[in-house]
């Protein structure tokens, strides 16, 4: 019982709390698959190198193949002795260079990076120049010709609040009772707007949370209020009547940043 | 002698300048080389590849290998009939995707990107944060710990002027007459200034021309100032007394952006 207790509940065992930046150009994801290389696979490697013990790592955003993060938030549970602060520097020596730890704090007990956050932030670069750039190609979603910056504003703040985004995405897929069940597909959304700068167009989204490609669908769907050829009034109708039509086309990942996670 | 007119002087034989931008990670620098990927190498092929003749590419500064570029100034000769941006499109189509033409214009007779330049300008981003960045690694150099901005300012403001900048690098070879010569080290700073806003730190020099690794030397001592392992004075003594002494450790190439040229 001693053992036992020891092991699991002893004065050794932490929830830790790490913010994470990634480059997701080279993975699958951020979720863990058996034969690709991903986001949490390479964390939870580090995090075996360094602690000599697996621990599951939980990220609050599972970000698709080739979507990037400035600020996905991740908690394991630990019983490594080392101190945060060695375990973050012991941690980004290991990590493949594409990923970097920015952060390492000890969080409350039974604090959970997914199921503990109140809301995400996502970001999506468009770069609006005739030619691409060689510094952004794998950085940004590279499209040419004329944007009205404005009517995608427009469309992006008939968004605001709560609305069934079924015709933007699938939920993601929850076990329950062993079971895998789909979740419903209302979500609040905080905050969406746009904005140029140079050459660049900016987009920025932030919900309770988000099914399966709604940032990119609102992005793809946005990108064609910009080019006149999808109305406002053609977004909106897509929250006003949710299966009466699927959303614009999905803009790539590599434009896509999962830039913070609030609690 | 009709043909050698033709094929030399002929309606369709043009000089061309365009603005081209790299990124420098993976060549051995601007020019061309036997056995190594150079940008000159890369451009020349696209060229042949789409006008079916070989032509010479000048580029304004000869960028190290790892330097990037956001505005080099390129000029060759062509006799293709293609107009500049039916060429444009086809060399876009044609160069590797870390090297793009922003533009193609045609330019007078005579002109030549390198000896017709009238002064180059450079900048140097340093990521200033106590971990990497996953997505700057290969755009920045990443120096952690406090940097005195201020007092980076001030020694670059003694650098403004016609100076001998023996002590900040070797000039480039030049051949006379058949031999390898070196010119002199006189140059005249135009500009020269630094900084921050973020995690970054930003230097902007501009002069009628530069020395071999003369930028990345003045932000490897200006970084020293930062730092205060080096003072103001210990760099102005620099350009007081040429041959007294070796500027600062020679800031890496990853850092560095050819950003324009003015003629």
């Amino acid at each position: 019982m001693v053992t036992s207790w020891a092991s699991n509940e002893g004065e050794g065992r932490r929830t830790l709390r790490g913010t994470l930046q990634y480059v997701g150009t080279a993975y699958a994801g951020f979720q863990w698959q058996t034969s690709a290389p991903t986001i949490q696979g390479a964390v939870e490697a580090a995090l075996t190198t360094v602690t000599g013990r697996h621990s599951r790592v939980t990220g609050a955003g599972r970000t698709d193949a080739g979507v990037h993060a400035r600020g996905q938030v991740i908690s394991f549970e630990t019983e490594t002795r080392l101190s945060e602060d060695v375990l973050l520097r012991a941690l980004n020596a290991t990590l493949p260079r594409d990923i970097v730890l920015r952060d390492l704090v000890e969080a409350a007990d039974g604090f959970h990076a997914r199921y503990s956050a109140h809301s995400r932030a996502y970001e999506y670069i468009v770069y609006n120049a005739p030619t691409p750039s060689p510094f952004w190609r794998l950085y940004s979603h590279h499209v040419p010709g004329t944007l009205d910056v404005e009517a995608m504003g427009q469309t992006l703040r008939h968004l605001l609040g709560e609305h069934d985004f079924a015709a933007f995405g699938l939920p993601m897929e929850r076990t329950r009772d062993g079971q895998k069940v789909r979740g419903g597909t209302v979500r609040t959304m905080r905050a969406a707007r746009c904005w140029s700068r140079e050459e660049f167009v900016y987009f920025y989204v932030e919900a309770n949370a988000f099914l399966r490609h709604m940032v990119r669908r609102i992005v793809g769907s946005a990108l064609k209020v910009g080019q006149r050829r999808l109305t406002t009034g053609d977004v909106l109708a897509l929250v006003q009547r949710p299966h009466s039509g699927v959303a614009g086309p999905t803009a790539p990942p590599h434009g896509l940043y999962l830039v913070s996670v609030m609690y």
